[in-house]
């Protein structure tokens, strides 16, 4: 099983379901040794494109992915992980998923989900990638 | 709404979610012209990073994506499509979705899915992206 890291720059694109209710909860990236860390500890390590390391889910906000399930693609580029979501959600602004905006054929966006949590409060010391 | 293309190089990850099911059926890539044409026509088309050209789905096998409803993430640099797909499988190795294959702890990836097409008689004239 070889991954293609080399199509996308050194990284792969990871998408996390909730295992549970099958909700898209978030998409990020992965390099090799955030592939290895995921596998190694069943909790789901990214590597932040904006802060160019390695980046546990839920290192500061305490909401880790524990990995339930992982795929591969047909052309073994792409990543699908299956996970239980720890915590009331998984997006720094505050969401269960985030993907909480829908855009209209016009191109407006609307927020079609509630908030969950209070962002400022779990995420106080720094901005997330 | 400003998309982030910037980011991936011109390029957004794009998820394929199955409307009915929110089965995870593929993982594509659009740039502006792209997320215009789908916007437009209410058809998936991708960029393919292979071809290096726009890509309408299902244009050569007829499995086209009718679009239900698009979300963007919360950096506006992920796109998440809910999709009827329309025909037994998305994928040109004639599974319905490409995630047909599970990774093991131990890096082993194996079939878990049934194929449900030929992909020999529906991509008949060339090698997909």
């Amino acid at each position: 099983m070889q991954l293609q890291f080399g199509k996308g720059g050194g990284l792969l694109p990871v998408i996390i379901q909730d295992a549970g209710t099958s909700e898209v909860l978030m998409l990020g990236f992965m390099n090799p040794e955030a592939f290895e860390e995921t596998q190694r500890t069943g909790e789901v390590v990214f590597f932040s494109r904006t802060r160019n390391r390695l980046w546990k889910k839920g290192e500061q906000s305490g909401h880790v992915l524990k990995l339930r399930e992982m795929r591969v693609d047909c052309d073994s580029d792409a990543l699908l992980l299956r996970v239980d979501a720890i915590g009331p959600g998984v997006c720094h602004e505050g969401y269960r998923s985030c993907f909480f905006r829908r855009i209209a054929p016009d191109g407006v966006a609307t927020i079609v989900e509630a908030r969950r949590f209070d962002p400022v409060r779990v995420y106080a010391r720094e901005t997330m990638p």
